[in-house]
């Protein structure tokens, strides 16, 4: 999909300094850039690769005055970023699906939205209500009673089990499990029991979650993913874990069953939370850390495992590193002593 | 599905004491329970509860008397802990898949025994065997030779490579992979190549394995998780590793290669465990830990990364929590022995 | 699949000794084998193993004297372990696809090279191209535009989004996704807004790709998997990382955003990379630690978490275990100082 200089002008609304009939076919870093490309000189900082960007075309703020010669056709916007931002869009690569594949299986109870594109060798069982615009690749799995809201897209393999519920412009990526059984056995004459997991999940709306993330049904209840939560790759989320609205979580972090994730979190990447805590609101988790307790306090900052305080962690590390130092000062001290109660 | 107080109390051979035609559609807990719920007093200590909740019907105790009002229909049993078990599994939300779909993709030598069920999409290759009652969502891949027992679920996605074998009684969550390539490669003239991986992964009864876990084949012989083990989501089991009976396994605990578990072992979420090493019988494993070696004893508790034991760890980093402390005591001694020094 | 000792004495240019008949059907290790396996004997350390293996054919070299009865037929070659490579490659079981199945859904405008297979439930979206041998299994999606190289092998379950490419005789396990949205989010008025993720995926050839493991595409340009990389199972790469030539990475680690890995680095399993790090070439690093800087200097050996000196950490740890001694020590200095002055 190309487009010339004087497409890309009437649809940012920009004013041309340049070769009007050039062609580009994609967004590109300045730096990088090769002909054929479009790039964005937002940064003043980076004004330097403005000269010698290889781009075919270059959007620049309304007053820029080049210092040097420059080969790109400039677009002169207000405002670049928001022209960078509507450009991507444009450009986006997602290939979406569109229609009803006949190489699906839709059960007939289910109801479907107008605008709803199914691809195909996806299974969708009985009774799922899918709401209008929303795309689902193939390969997905729709459990029975399911309910999907508006604008919603799963990509290829998601899997969907029954009784689950997924609000409006919620996005799910590749091989992602939402539904799965809770982890819970009971030990019965030497032999494991499985405990029922007859809850569900429920992710509101405005929710993105990353590809080959689980996240299992509750035991009884629902395990909620409260709205505009943003949660990485490979994450796991116990049964009736409950994640506060706009957190967001880092790729392989584990949640432990029970677990109550206040809104506006911060969770870095590979952080373990123990089951049946309350992570109060604003909570920054450095990567790596295991939170096992943590005090009623709003935006703490936490590090560690077992997870304390941010700066006393590594105040304390910083003489953890040092400790053979450390070890041969209190040598010399007890040999000092020594011989001190010998002089005495 | 609904179903009457009258037709529940036929189900669990209970004792009707209020209205017998309120009609209820799922379980609950006493404490959020909504009506047209079910739910159950089992532990007196939550006997408040019962003058509160919302429940349409509440399962209770044979001898249970009501020091107020109850407003949900008692449904009085012997033992309110096996009618729950009995009520959740009749309420389950499984769907499950029945007969064998007209759109799956199973070879003609395959052998299915009878009550198997395989669902959409599903490819099941050469010289399968699949016991009775053994039920495969879709999306499924089973290589060929490979060996299914009796009452196994496969949900969604699962993909089981060539050569493995399931036991009866297993049950393996969504996008779960079984098979893969062991992870071997030496160095030859500068370039890995790969070591062939021909062994198999051989899962025993009764096995319960949750989503997006990888088991790997071994490189020659199997890949063993022995009977009982329950094994969380995201789980990297690596080539060649026997897992003992009973073990229990957390969310994205990782073990490499060739390592021998034990039976009865407890191990914790996002734990590692290095290669060729022995983990003795009913080991307890901390969350996070990483354990590199370790004592030939029964039982042990273990912590830390290196891990040691479990008390051990906590006592020396309740220590380092307060390394800057023991650092200015330690500047306080320097001080004082060198003031010592020149007083004497 | 069953073999003569005959058939295999010619297939591997053997000298038979003993019965030319018997037969096998698949390879064993020779202290485990069992009758109907061939197994090897390459190491003189294991010989005892030969007088008591049950394996029914024994590769041994061609200069091998019995010093004891042996009951396998032994194939006398010049070189065990080519032997034994060619002998794994010929009874590795992959089953491989062969040819293209009329249950895949393939766009018109593929281009497929020759010999390419491509398995049932499979899809191929619009205008990709697959060179010759590469062999697709079963419910596998690739997206628009991407490119695949010559001899590639995609397992079942592999998702790859549009516009990635994968280079020459790859091999990606089952449930991979590749090119799944970098994660990238801004605040605006309370709420967060998505960071187009426009960019791709690139994995050069002779790279290998465990089960499970998520790649995210570029932010804009590319992530890159240069050649002869070997990635484990369940691993995090995030958009734009750049992973040098021949570097190996175990089961579960994490690479956050930009982070640039160099050539022939070593990753243990569960590390954590910080994102827009640069890690020299030759690193390596110990399992569970997590890297938040380094200093530019190749062949680095870490651990940690913040990572440090490999050496320097264990010294470290090594003190940490005995924290409770070292401030036993103090409380006695301590004692011992106020003593001092006192008698002073």
């Amino acid at each position: 999909m190309k487009m010339s200089a004087k497409d890309l002008a009437a649809f940012l609304n920009a004013k041309i300094d340049g070769d009007p009939d050039v062609e580009v076919s994609h967004p590109s870093k300045i730096e990088e850039a090769m002909p054929g490309s479009v790039s964005f000189l937002g940064n003043p900082k980076y004004e330097a690769f403005a000269y010698t960007t290889k781009a075919s075309i270059l959007v620049v703020a309304e007053d820029f005055k080049p210092q040097q010669e420059v080969t790109a056709t400039l677009l002169r916007v207000p405002n670049v970023y928001q022209s960078l931002g509507t450009l991507l869009s444009h450009f986006e690569r997602n290939g979406k699906p569109f229609g009803i594949s006949s190489l699906a299986s839709i059960d007939p109870t289910a109801v479907l939205k107008d605008k709803v594109a199914i691809s195909a060798f996806t299974i969708i069982e009985k009774n799922c209500k899918i709401g209008s615009g929303t795309v689902i690749y193939g390969n997905v799995y729709i459990g029975h009673d399911v309910e999907i809201g508006e604008n919603v897209t799963l990509f290829p393999g998601v899997k969907i089990y029954a009784g689950c519920s997924i609000g409006n412009d919620v996005t799910i990526h590749a091989n992602t499990v939402i539904g799965s059984d809770g982890f819970g056995f009971v030990m019965e004459n030497g032999k494991f029991k499985k405990i029922p997991q007859l809850g569900n999940v429920v992710i509101e709306e405005n929710v993105d979650i990353g590809s080959n993330c689980s996240v299992d049904r509750a035991t009884m209840g629902s395990t909620i993913i409260r709205k505009g939560c943003k949660l990485d790759n490979l994450i796991q989320v116990a049964h009736n874990v409950e994640i506060g609205e706009n957190t967001v979580i880092a790729s392989q972090v584990g949640i432990a069953g029970s677990a109550k994730i206040g809104a506006r979190c911060m969770i870095g990447g590979q952080v373990g939370i123990t089951g049946h805590i309350y992570i109060p609101d604003g909570t920054q988790i450095q990567a790596q850390s295991g939170v096992m307790s943590v005090k009623e306090q709003a935006n703490q900052k936490l590090f560690g495992s077992p997870a304390i305080g941010y700066n006393e962690y590594l105040r304390s590390y910083a003489i953890f590193k040092n400790l053979p130092d450390l070890e041969n000062r209190i040598r010399k001290i007890e040999k000092s002593v020594e011989e001190n109660k010998h002089n005495v």
